[in-house]
């Protein structure tokens, strides 16, 4: 069988590997697979390519654009999965594996491509937090934006999941308006390459915005600039060896690091052995044990239990580790495949010898394993291994060792807060575990060991059906830690994009920050209405664009007549005296759904016409009572504008009431869907 | 005279300077004035001090408390602000420096104090963002939380501003609930420690909260760990020298770095001589270059304006320059007073001598200026200096040399896009201006610039009265900036409190988050109320209490006489067939505003009671249409409770209309406020 060749994609060009391509092996059988090596690349030519062909062209694109652009790549992949399934067996993963690879991969960047529409606007630049009021009378004000920054992300990936792992860190990028150059780990480059040939293929993306590195990288971490971002997921060796690079230090370059770390597992404890919570603590352990043969970067390399379930849960969960077959990952009943590699075989046993001098192997044993349907020997193969650490206060190894592989130690607590030092003396870790149903016990773990840990995840009876897992980070969420994990963050929706992007303080006039963030802001040049602004199209309204409606007196009988078809008779409305006593009013009041309903009467256009309907409001604030006698009369502008689809739009305006000297009585905004 | 005692406060001990302290001079008068140094500082013993006694007290304490202790430690300073004054004269500065200074530094503590109480919840734990959608049934969800760093962090201040310097860092970092242990610059480290003597004395914080360093911080950084961060102001070269520690990277501490950069100020196209904007421009130019005598790290050291105006501004700016008035800076009349020290005069000449190679003097002689009542070989006095670079695009040191003095460089740009290349190539900046009327400007200097600087300032004739300076950080705004300016980022209001905190992404039930988050989040458990929650006092109010109203029907004539009644008689309330047609209705339906003002009638007490006023409504959303015939009802449940004064606080109320169906017609947050 004659092997792959693993190319690299640089500057519009594929590049079959060269002379000093290095050979991959198949992690089931152990034969020569693949070959990957670059000797040829232009690591300057590709930086430039980047910057000067990807970037302006990603940046031309709105967030909405970019976010369209996600969703179409997304579903290109997955019309084509199958092919990376089958590439992806020889990696030693199994067809659940592939799942949470290729179709987590695929599922995120779907999420990033809803996050945009939802949640960004579809213009050049995003609007971080609320204006600041930085004057008495709001001539100046403030206002923080992101803006993509003009260099490159360089993406410098693990091997254990070659599609999720580009994935994960591409669909932020390029939502935020950067260009990126993907490194995958040697070990599975092979499948990442299928990946990226897929979606260069599909056509979806200007040219420039995504190129190959199959293979080292050469020297190109010597070449980045100020306005480049890397983005590292690896071990803690590697990561410490490339943020030391001088050029990252001198020139602030971004670097953001996800390492793995010895990630805790505790059962609380409530959850005895007859719980439902118990069950589920083992359920979880085996799982993420034998899920990727380990190889995870979230698994749970420490368990941490009530003293007297220590015999339980190893009993329980040996039991149902005897049930999981290890073998050859195309076969049904496969449960667990290889390890990547017979170096990473190697490198599990080292690091689980180092274990075994402070833990007692309890459960798996190296020499003596069945293997299903292939030469145990040839292949990657390991089985799980559990270790008890009776002494965990004074065992040092057991929480700074990671065997990267099917490895867990159990260690047993005295109290929540003995479980909670424990967890925290990983230093620092991607995700911790309780298994709890008293939520007293998830306030004190979240209050002790939150800040060790870049997520922490509970579940119990209530969640079990419905939950993720441990070791499966969310696009929604961050996902990244402290310490040994390396102090980066990735994902956590738009957390995860501005990552790509500068944040600026912006400080101005209203006008000046209405023209740079595409949103009307109060105090801004208001643009007089010239036909009532419910009669426009979306696409005709213009930021700024005001109705000033005429004014109504609010009268007793408003009041009364209001409070009685409403059921609203609170005192404040019925009874002057009482009323006075309030600290809030001058004595009877009318009420704020009054205001706001008389308040739509006279801004309402009855027609038929582009308003389609009034779906909701925010940021409602009365700011001044009412009394009868007053009047009141109201102001509209157009704030912002989203378009929702291909047939209408969300309108955002904004909405002041002011009574007959001025005042401001209430202000709000107010959202209405508006034909295109 | 004998020379002042600058001592160390070191686990709860005040250390007077030991035999290897040096000696400070006057920067007026170049004469000894005080001595620092700490050969016998236990910095091991100091961040055991702050780690197990300072953090511990201050983590007990919620956020409102700790905004309340800033707010007193900052009541305190302004009372004492006489005595900071007096000592800081011979620093070099003005009263008028003074002022940013001491009354900048006590404004920032007041408005985090105050950022503290309206923006932060009285609580342990922040949210940080929504709750995450994690599951179709709504049991398994997700949301972010920000915890104090269970560290210390360690503040590296410049000699720039010994009080602002200490107090910008100092304020998030108290309200975060992490202690601090400063570390001002030895040239001006007399002030520091008589501010922090003030606020020890205050008695206002907890033991352990504050330490202080006078003199070298040894070997402090080696001992750092993860949960400790490190907060640095200065030069590039300091920043990259510590940042490189090898500790720092290992443990991947946290190191927040704002240096110094090439600032820009644009001078817009549309800014001629003649307008307000030219004008302004030479005003603000002018105060950057002489305040504090330049050495500020956001002073303007590059100055672009249209090529035709380059003649106009040399002369306005020369012209107003010469009238600044230089000497000793107790007089009332000075308006620039001295550089800190003779080292920091050898520096700035040394560095205008190499910007000299690539611009000429066009104002200001060091050799040839008056310095009124001091003698000027004495002092450490030099003249503002004012360069002019003809070719700023092959020029490369008017672009990277910072001589942090009064020294500034004008430069010509051919077209808008230029000037912004050029604002650029200072390769990062914490601020650049921009002096223009004209939006568009405005919006393609943030679109080409904003990724290159930390804050962008733009001003003119409508925000000028009230505009803060190009120069001055607020703390509302981030201050930092990518690049040469440290890629840090400090203030921003909350922003910079969460520098001090770790994010978690927290997964779990409802009850889960609701007890982590102490608010009550929706699909959580609800507390039957057994009288109506409005008669319960603020404080007996429970999260999750929850009243379920009875329901009522709608009628078609409840439509038609809240219509006539209101004015609001949009078609779709009005007009079976019309309704119709459009694509959210399926015939004539209920006003929003009826049903939420009939809500208000289904689930209001009228009683006077501990309810004392409906103050607004957030995120309300129409989710499902309602007809006549259709009934609703109304779940009333107590979301979140924020302290508001002694008197009263805010109650949020999580509110759901729900149909005969049970089906969700509107969901919304009420907010009242209630007696305690």
């Amino acid at each position: 069988m004659s092997l792959l060749d693993v190319s690299s994609f640089a500057a519009g060009q594929w590049i079959e590997p060269g002379a000093g391509a290095r050979n991959i092996a198949s992690a089931i059988t152990g034969a020569p697979l693949a070959q990957a090596g670059n000797d040829a690349l232009d690591v300057q030519g590709m930086l430039d390519y980047a910057r000067t062909v990807g970037g302006p062209s990603l940046r031309k694109l709105t967030f909405h654009d970019r976010a369209r652009m996600l969703k179409a790549l997304a579903g290109h992949l997955n019309q084509h999965k199958q092919a990376l399934y089958d590439l992806s067996f020889d990696t030693g993963a199994t067809q659940a594996d592939h799942m949470i690879d290729i179709d987590g991969g695929i599922g995120t960047m779907f999420v990033f491509a809803s996050k945009g529409r939802r949640e960004m606007p579809d213009a050049h630049v995003y609007l971080d937090g609320d204006v600041e009021q930085l004057s008495r009378n709001g001539t100046f004000l403030g206002q923080h934006i992101c803006t993509p920054l003009q260099g490159v992300a360089v993406h410098i990936n693990a091997f254990n999941f070659p599609v999720w792992g580009m994935l994960e860190k591409l669909a932020p990028t390029l939502l935020a308006g950067v260009p990126a150059i993907v490194k995958p780990a040697t070990a599975t480059c092979y499948v990442t390459e299928l990946a990226v040939r897929l979606m260069l293929e599909s056509g979806i993306l200007p040219e420039g915005a995504l190129q190959l590195v199959s293979g080292g990288l050469g020297d190109m971490l010597d070449h980045l600039g100020m306005q480049d971002v890397v983005s590292f997921t690896g071990s803690a060796d590697t990561a410490l060896k490339l943020r030391a690079n001088p050029v990252i230090l001198e020139n602030s370059v971004r670097f953001v690091a996800e390492q793995d770390s010895l990630n805790a597992s505790i059962l609380g404890p409530d959850a005895q052995p007859g719980t439902p919570e118990f069950d589920l603590f083992v359920k979880e352990v085996c799982r993420e044990m034998t899920t990727k043969a380990g190889q995870k970067c979230t698994a749970i390399r420490r368990i941490i239990a009530p003293e007297a379930q220590v015999e339980a849960v190893i009993d329980a969960l040996s039991a149902r580790l005897a049930k999981t077959q290890i073998g050859d990952p195309r076969l049904e009943g496969t449960r667990m495949g290889a390890l990547v590699s017979s170096g990473q075989k190697r490198d599990v046993l080292e690091k689980a010898a180092i274990i075994g001098q402070e833990a007692t192997r309890v459960y798996g044993d190296p020499d003596g394993f069945e293997v299903v349907g292939v030469d145990a020997e040839k292949g990657a193969f390991v089985p799980p291994m559990l270790f008890h650490c009776a002494d965990p206060d004074t065992a040092q190894r057991v929480h700074d060792t990671e065997a990267f592989g099917p490895v867990s130690t159990i260690m047993g607590y005295r109290e929540l807060g003995h479980a909670i030092t424990l967890a925290n003396r990983g230093e620092g870790s991607l995700v911790a575990s309780v298994i709890t149903h008293d939520t007293e016990v998830a306030r004190e773990v979240a209050l002790g060991a939150g800040a060790y840990h870049g997520r922490l995840y509970f579940n119990n009876r209530d969640s079990m059906k419905e939950s993720t897992g441990h070791g499966s980070p969310l696009p929604h969420m961050v996902h990244g830690g402290p310490g040994r994990a390396g102090g980066g963050e990735e994902l956590g929706g738009v957390r995860g994009v501005k990552h790509y992007m500068q944040r600026t303080a912006i400080q101005g006039s209203p006008d000046i920050l209405s023209a740079i963030g595409e949103q009307w802001v109060p105090g801004g040049t208001e643009i007089a209405a010239k036909v009532h602004p419910f009669t426009r199209k979306f696409g005709d309204l213009q930021l700024g664009e005001t109705l000033h409606s005429a004014a109504r007196q609010i009268t007793l009988e408003d009041i009364e007549t209001f409070a009685h078809f409403t059921g609203d008779t609170f005192y404040a409305h019925m009874d002057d005296e009482a009323a006075a006593r309030n600290p809030f009013f001058p004595g009877r009041v009318a009420h704020g759904y009054l205001l706001i309903s008389f308040a739509a009467g006279l801004f309402v256009q009855p027609d038929e016409g582009p308003v389609l309907a009034n779906t909701g409001l925010d940021n409602l604030r009365f700011m001044k009572p009412v009394s009868a006698g007053d009047s009141i009369k109201v102001r509209l502008t157009v704030k912002k504008k989203t378009p929702r689809n291909e047939e209408y739009g969300e309108v955002r305006w904004h909405v002041t009431l002011t009574n007959q000297d001025d005042e401001i009585a209430a202000e709000y905004d107010l959202l209405t869907m508006n034909a295109f």
